[in-house]
């Protein structure tokens, strides 16, 4: 990848460059627990603001415009390019629903894998309108999102949000050469998607598989771990750095480095110390604080967030949370992180200094 | 624990004594998938079911007697002494709810360390009914268990089963020590619960930490593990052996192998040939099928199973499940589970040769 010190903090911190203070921005961070995306969203229906670019843009800046993060991701959902694959799809007050999933293997065959522009290009949209709006502030770096082929076939099998996984585990038991088949497929639409996001104005692109914890280590490297890497490795690279973000990744994030990801995205149930003895020196990290930590008293908060700060260090590091947001979140303390971090780099911490510590701690 | 050879098979296999096969149950045996248990449960609602030993004992049973396994566990349900601590509980279709959950210090004040023969006599005499109907079946194993101090807490502080552990998270960070108040009340009510019920009969306990795996390992160290020390220790383990289950365990199997306990229960995230590197030889182990798995073909389950078997070896393995039984489970394929354990001793596996199979995969 060639960006230069004029790229925006966050790439600049997915290329692992020395930062005065890390990049932060966090997940889900456009949604349910502003009041102004409430307010669109009484108008709106969920599937309607996905697919309209200027409401879409606009939820997308709004947590940059009242919080400053150093991220701006674009408003959308990971289930938009299976629906442009022919799936029905809705959204309902319970989350997404895929009202006739896959059931057999005709299903599959009815799929196709979507040209990006040509179906989705409202999200290409959303991204080119982003980038306009960005371009007074390049030190902002714009984020695109997929989700990954695991998560997306579970949604196709079990037709929404699951407890148990069991239609995608009975084909992983009973057809692994069919599961195999649909991954595959799901591989290929990500991979265009993605590219087509890059080439929109994405700077940086997020690969999520919420459910890919969900399964043993060594299924985990049978049928998730191999379409991450050929989603990667297809990837326009030289153009944007790519976050690999697994839910659940505890034992899991030796495999994750390994899958040419720029930076490694870690959840809670890890620290960014053991995560880093866990990926090496060749990945950046991402997390990784509770998501429920943002309802504890602020100078609790602060505190956590100034742990994460001393253990994630000033190379090669994005400090966010290690899930999305929750829609309760007392919105107060969403400011507190934002300004601890950016506290953070006012207190001068020298970069060199800080690897030093991380060298004394065992974790280079 | 001064058990001898005529002991049930599932003691021995707690006790790591070498066995022609392991033994097997399941978690969650006695339940909805049974047609018969849904007979009872059409009379009697789930709480007046916990608390009448009659039938209660009757459908501990009741899986024993279509399948054969070698334990029987009792039925109750884990929130039964937190109930005698004083907190009103109800069970509805969506499960356990606790009406009035602690919201404050006033409200743990308020909680008391129940008398387990005073407050929950008929649990004990649910395990003397079921020992005295197992008398005529020697080697089958009587099962006695316990929800775990954080498990048990979250329930009293979420007000159910919780999506996000918000409330435990929030009091984590906020109040520590109340919360280490109210998990050492939670320790000294179950570590009385399960002397009484190994006086009344159980052979084996078991001590059920289902949320303990939404923490990191550190945040486990503090508020998890500790208390499973303390429990364990507090047992009267001349009489009956430990096991120690925590779900979402992935990384924290050497902690729970190091709390005392005799074994160590597995769920299907990590595999029994990581499982054992992780723990040593010290504590048998116990797991590890996907409840999901019981979905797929027979063919494809036993191959499964056999897998499983050949992982865990005869001396210091109990076959189970990794989490409880789905309701929907069909029923035909626990017996093939059951059925290839059984089996697998008829085959004649040498215990000793086995045991160098695992020396040579460099899991001894």
């Amino acid at each position: 990848v060639s960006q230069t010190s004029h790229s925006p903090r966050l790439v600049r911190a997915c290329l692992r460059e020395p930062l005065d203070r890390p990049p932060v921005w966090l997940m889900r961070q456009a949604g349910r627990y502003l009041s102004e995306y409430m307010q669109i969203r009484e108008k709106v229906p969920f599937l309607a603001l996905c697919k309209n670019p200027e409401l879409a843009a606009e939820v997308s800046i709004q947590p940059f415009r009242r919080f400053g993060m150093d991220g701006v991701i674009m408003f959308s959902d990971i289930l938009i390019p299976v629906e442009a694959m022919g799936m029905t799809l809705e959204f309902t007050e319970k989350g997404p629903v895929l009202p006739e999933p896959i059931r057999s293997v005709e299903d599959i065959n009815r799929l196709s894998i979507p040209d990006p522009i040509e179906k989705t290009g409202f999200v290409m949209e959303i991204l080119k309108r982003l980038r306009q709006e960005l371009s007074s502030h390049p030190d902002v770096g714009l984020i695109g999102f997929a989700g990954a082929p695991w998560t997306l076939a579970s949604y196709m099998l079990e037709g929404g949000v699951s407890r148990n996984y069991t239609q995608i585990k009975k084909m992983m038991y009973d057809e692994p050469q069919e599961l195999h088949r649909l991954l595959g497929m799901l591989a290929d639409t990500v991979t265009q998607y993605l590219n087509a996001q890059i080439e929109a104005g994405a700077q940086v692109v997020q690969l999520f598989d919420s459910w890919g914890g969900i399964v043993s280590r060594q299924l985990y490297g049978e049928f998730i771990h191999p379409y991450h890497v050929r989603i990667i490795e297809g990837l326009n690279r030289e153009k944007a750095p790519v976050i690999l973000y697994v839910n659940g990744s505890r034992g899991l994030l030796d495999k994750m480095a390994e899958t040419g990801a720029d930076v490694v995205g870690v959840d809670w149930l890890t620290s960014l110390s053991d995560a880093r003895k866990q990926t090496g020196n060749h990945v950046a990290l991402q997390g990784n604080l509770d998501p429920n930590a943002l309802y504890t008293k602020p100078e609790v908060l602060r505190s956590l967030v100034e742990t994460m700060l001393a253990e994630g260090g000033s190379q090669g590091y994005i400090c966010n949370l290690g899930h999305g947001i929750l829609p309760t979140t007392p919105i107060e303390n969403v400011q507190v992180m934002v300004d601890a971090v950016k506290q953070s780099g006012r207190n001068g911490i020298n970069p060199v200094e800080e690897l030093s510590v991380g060298a004394q701690r065992g974790i280079q």
